[in-house]
């Protein structure tokens, strides 16, 4: 199933995708009201969507919806650098040894279609898309055979970067923080429909030219890897998001750096779990 | 004025500290019921806890109350390394041109007098004392010298950091962030009772031990200048809690360094911020 989060009412509605349209869940009775109720309520929360979708409920046009990241309320936000191989070598980094992990707080989540302000003064903002896998049960001393278990469903994500902020100091976390710099969506896709994450075509256009065309079988640390290595020292909980990492093609890898600007409508597809796009504005 | 936050009716409940003991926020009518709704409703809700006082509610003795976080659900944990010019010395780092942040999540953050356990197979255990600002209204692009009319109030942080995952790669957050990893509190004190937040004395004691003795005076960048540099890139809302970074006297600038353990008692100071106990024990 492919779930969508929504700005309704004053507030953020959970939907699920039909063939109809979608069909909102927060309204109903029984059925999961956010995405962190969804996977945390794991089978019986999808049982209860299923029954509800029984009733044929009524739907509404996915293109008159606004869009919020299709979760919108995680705890953590766990991103992982140099986790594929050739961007590890166009980003002058060796091919690390262990996980790179840093964070991102979630003011800076944005959702599918939305507009995302550049800060003023900065200005050499990169693209990264990256598959990103949602967690559904809590995680503690997972092993990495056991690890997939625990992820709810995968979703498109964005990771932009301020590059000259991100290298400012050792710590790269201040170039990836800004307001809306986490796309994530359109849609929270349950784990069932993606049968092996590291199989997973992924692509990111900027204004229709293609810049990112790779596969996840490129990652250094598979999904299940850094759910298990996360899960040594902290508790992974329902609805924390992991941005796995992106491959080559960004621009911070090019000879001629042209960085995105005012304007540039960005879009990311991780191959099956649709496709996220951002028109980025001035701050 | 000084707020707590302890475990109550399945929940947690705000405090606030008076000569008679402490009394509850969230049962009374017309006060804030969390931190959050303490600090995002800034002199308003100062204003109804100081009317709620002025009935003479019934208290409660601090010593019978289980201490949260006295924040404990921020948007967001910001973190300063390297920001002592003695501490840096000791840590074999440059001082820093730039604040360099890191983050950690909200199940690192643990109450006062609260038992944290070392995850298995973590050894190089360190404490690290901080002044934490906690933020009371949205502040994006403010000047250095507007930044502390952004700050709701400070609490006495410890940074506990696994010294050994902080340093496996080039981004510290691995060794950040395990379940407990960040105690804070006893007390949120409200800023008018810190009249300079770059005058205070902190130390920390392991096991009755002095370790750390130092003044916020040694800080390479200022409160009011880290508020001033995440805003430039981020928003920061009410709620969300910078810890500082500490001062010289940690275990990993030592020759000889014997690591925390299971059984160790842990305490760090903010001189009047209050006194935070933390006992490590077994994972």
């Amino acid at each position: 199933m492919r779930f969508l989060s929504y700005y309704a009412d004053g507030g953020i509605h959970l939907g699920v995708e039909t063939e109809g349209g979608v069909v909102d869940l927060t309204e109903a009775d029984g059925t999961p009201a956010s995405a962190l109720e969804l996977v945390a309520g794991g089978s019986a929360a999808l049982d209860a969507v299923r029954r509800y979708l029984g009733t044929a409920p009524p739907t509404r046009a996915l293109e008159t919806l606004a869009l919020a990241s299709c979760v919108p309320d995680p705890g953590k936000i766990v991103c992982v650098g140099a986790n594929y191989r050739r961007h590890s070598a166009e980003a002058g980094l060796p091919v690390p040894d262990n996980p790179i992990y840093f964070a991102k707080y979630r003011n800076s989540l944005s959702g599918h279609r939305q507009e995302v302000a550049i800060p003023p003064g900065t200005v050499r903002v990169d693209y990264e898309v990256e598959l990103v896998a949602v967690i559904g049960s809590p995680a503690r001393g997972v092993t990495p055979a056991a690890a997939l278990d625990y992820v709810f469903g995968y979703a498109t994500g964005n990771d932009l970067s301020a590059r000259e902020h991100q290298t400012r100091t050792s710590q790269w976390m201040y170039g990836k923080i800004s307001d809306g710099f986490a796309p994530l969506g359109p849609y929270l896709v349950t784990a069932d429909e993606v049968p092996d994450p590291q199989n997973l075509d992924l692509r990111t256009w900027v204004n229709g030219e293609l810049r990112q065309d790779a596969s996840t079988s490129d990652m250094v640390f598979s999904v299940a890897m850094l759910v298990s290595d996360l899960s040594q020292v902290t508790t992974l909980e329902p609805g924390d998001v992991i941005f796995t990492g992106t491959p080559e093609g960004v621009i911070l890898g090019m000879d001629e750096q042209v960085w995105l600007k005012p304007g540039d409508h960005i879009e990311c597809e991780v191959l099956g779990l649709g496709r996220l796009s951002t028109t980025l504005v001035k701050g």
